[in-house]
């Protein structure tokens, strides 16, 4: 068996441990006699598996007591039409375009309702995070849509914005704990896995309570509907289970590694290497701007394409994977997710000082 | 290692050969050096694993080029609002209710359009197949709407309603691949992958392309429109990766069986040593009318609920697990899908035999 360093921008690594335990447990759970694929989602034993995952999810991000955790499916695209579709009273919501996911959801959202712009870099292709205290909100919004780490630029919100009484929606699909969040900011907090937590399939909806209504247009799809998969715990009809499954290992990996905190600082700790490297190196340069730069997605260029290319194919001669950067930006892009080893970032910065040495 | 014989109805028992694959493969795919989870979709060795899965399932089920495949997300009940979404242009369509998953579907229709039940089983706790032959259509549905197998009750159409040049959709998902289909005369259909094919959390649609549309409701969310999957070969956004996967390897293991009119034979063998069994006990026996008894879930009760108890307790304690029939019906149901071994059955038998001989 070979494993390479993959820094793919999602579905990404998982930690080594999470998939030894799946495979090792892949005929056998526990005695069970069968896999956690083959169980019904009805059995006890299974109940216990997503209350643990719920129950190590909260104590990770600190979840208030009255925030439901739903695990759901459909990606972050899904939640996309979720939104608005249980979150507009009045019809109207403020979106903060930061990159290519917030501008797709803003296009979505306007099947519903008057959605408006309230703040976008589309003028510098997304590699800055707009001022978060320039924003004025409608007061009569029903929520305000933010992206907190945009996967493809490589930008994320270190200060978000204060709505006031509005609720803010936070896509948070490739920050999702890196590093800790005061839920209480938010009103709903939602998440596609497969960046930081499990395989794709499973989406994580984080929703305060009041939030979620009974009164919404009569042509919501019912799986579209937040109370219905509030009141079900998840499980109106079969959830993803086997992905709910791993998201548990991911969750108690994360406690075992000493919580958001711990891991946050090792997540500091692995970008500081590398854009370290990226502002003192003289071919290559981090692509965005400094005040707004991501953690998870490390975005950079070298001084021709003809390099960024060569680049790409000798580091993946050398095992460092999927580093070409989104076909929309260029160059390249290093996911440093969760778990990617300290190890990983380093044996790649090595590599990239020799790749400058020699070219 | 121990493992059970599990006749779960789903998320239902998968081939141990897959599990095992599944498990090799688990930190190093072919080679790659990451799991089949750590992948991006976008990746060349990826999108070999998506269409060879099309591949092997348009072999399968024989699949006429005018079909599209689709692997989606949010099970059969998504399925059940997608369907009127897409298909209703005349706003009206017929459903045929033979079990509590065809009157949600009926329900969630109503939303929709017209909706009008053609006939249905529920006068007799849906103990039976409404007659094809007796129904009649309205000329000017859009749709008629079936389920092929019904896994509470334990019934399956073994005849297909003349609906003319109506299309007839079908919720195949607890009778998918086990036993040949002729495709082309249907319009959709569909089938939640953890009955027969993998694990929670992919759905399967076969759609016949003109009935793809493009004019729908201004309101349609984006992930229920059956064009936006087709033109992206069911990656608009990331897809279940895993799940594909393992839906993909399970297709293999069915070619290897010899395909479907072998898995077929092989599932009248075993329904029948079931059914042969309880029609001749006199402590057991089947619930439902024998001309619509289903090749993949045998219900059955024994006199007594405390024996039903008893024997439920005890197969248990002898490695027959989830045999306990869906709380609105009572009584015990044996789920044998494919992946159940001959042996398992055979074995069930023996156990029921001892079980009437001693109580």
């Amino acid at each position: 068996m070979k494993r390479v360093y993959n820094f793919s921008a999602g579905p990404a690594i998982l930690p080594e441990e999470v998939l030894m335990e799946a495979a090792n447990e892949m005929l056998d759970y526990k005695d069970s006699g069968m896999s956690v694929m083959e169980m019904s989602h009805r059995s006890k034993i299974y109940q216990n598996i997503i209350d643990e995952a719920e129950k190590d999810l909260r104590t990770l991000l600190n979840v208030p007591e009255n925030y439901k955790i739903l695990f759901l499916q459909g990606g972050a695209t899904t939640q996309f039409s979720m939104v608005p579709l249980n979150l507009l009273k009045h019809g109207k919501a403020d979106y903060i375009i930061s990159g290519h996911w917030a501008k797709k959801a803003y296009q979505e959202a306007q099947k519903y309702g008057e959605i408006r712009k309230v703040a976008s870099s589309e003028d510098k292709m997304f590699s800055y995070i707009p001022d978060v205290h320039k924003m004025v909100f409608d007061p009569e919004a029903d929520y305000v849509l933010m992206t907190d780490n945009n996967t493809i630029y490589g930008t994320k919100f270190h200060e978000y914005p204060d709505t006031g009484n509005i609720p803010l929606v936070n896509d948070a699909s490739s920050s999702f704990l890196s590093e800790p969040m005061d839920v209480s900011k938010f009103g709903i907090i939602f998440a596609g896995a497969q960046k930081n937590v499990g395989p794709a399939g499973t989406v994580i909806v984080i929703i305060r309570e009041d939030l979620i209504s009974k009164e919404l247009p009569s042509y919501t799809p019912i799986m579209l509907r937040y109370d219905i998969h509030a009141e079900n715990g998840s499980m109106y009809n079969t959830p993803p289970t086997y992905g709910i499954y791993l998201c548990g290992k991911v969750f108690k990996w994360l406690l075992n590694m000493g919580g958001l905190e711990a891991i946050q600082k090792r997540n500091i700790e692995k970008a500081n290497m590398l854009y370290d490297y990226l502002d003192q190196s003289k071919m290559f340069f981090g692509t965005v701007d400094k005040k707004s730069r991501s953690l998870m997605n490390v975005c950079f260029k070298s001084t021709s394409q003809e390099l960024d290319d060569k680049f790409v194919k000798e580091a993946k001669e050398h095992g460092f994977d999927n580093l070409k950067g989104h076909r929309s930006v260029g160059g390249m892009r290093a996911s440093i997710y969760n778990a990617m080893p300290v190890e990983g970032v380093k044996a790649l910065v090595e590599f990239m000082r020799e790749f400058e040495k020699n070219n």
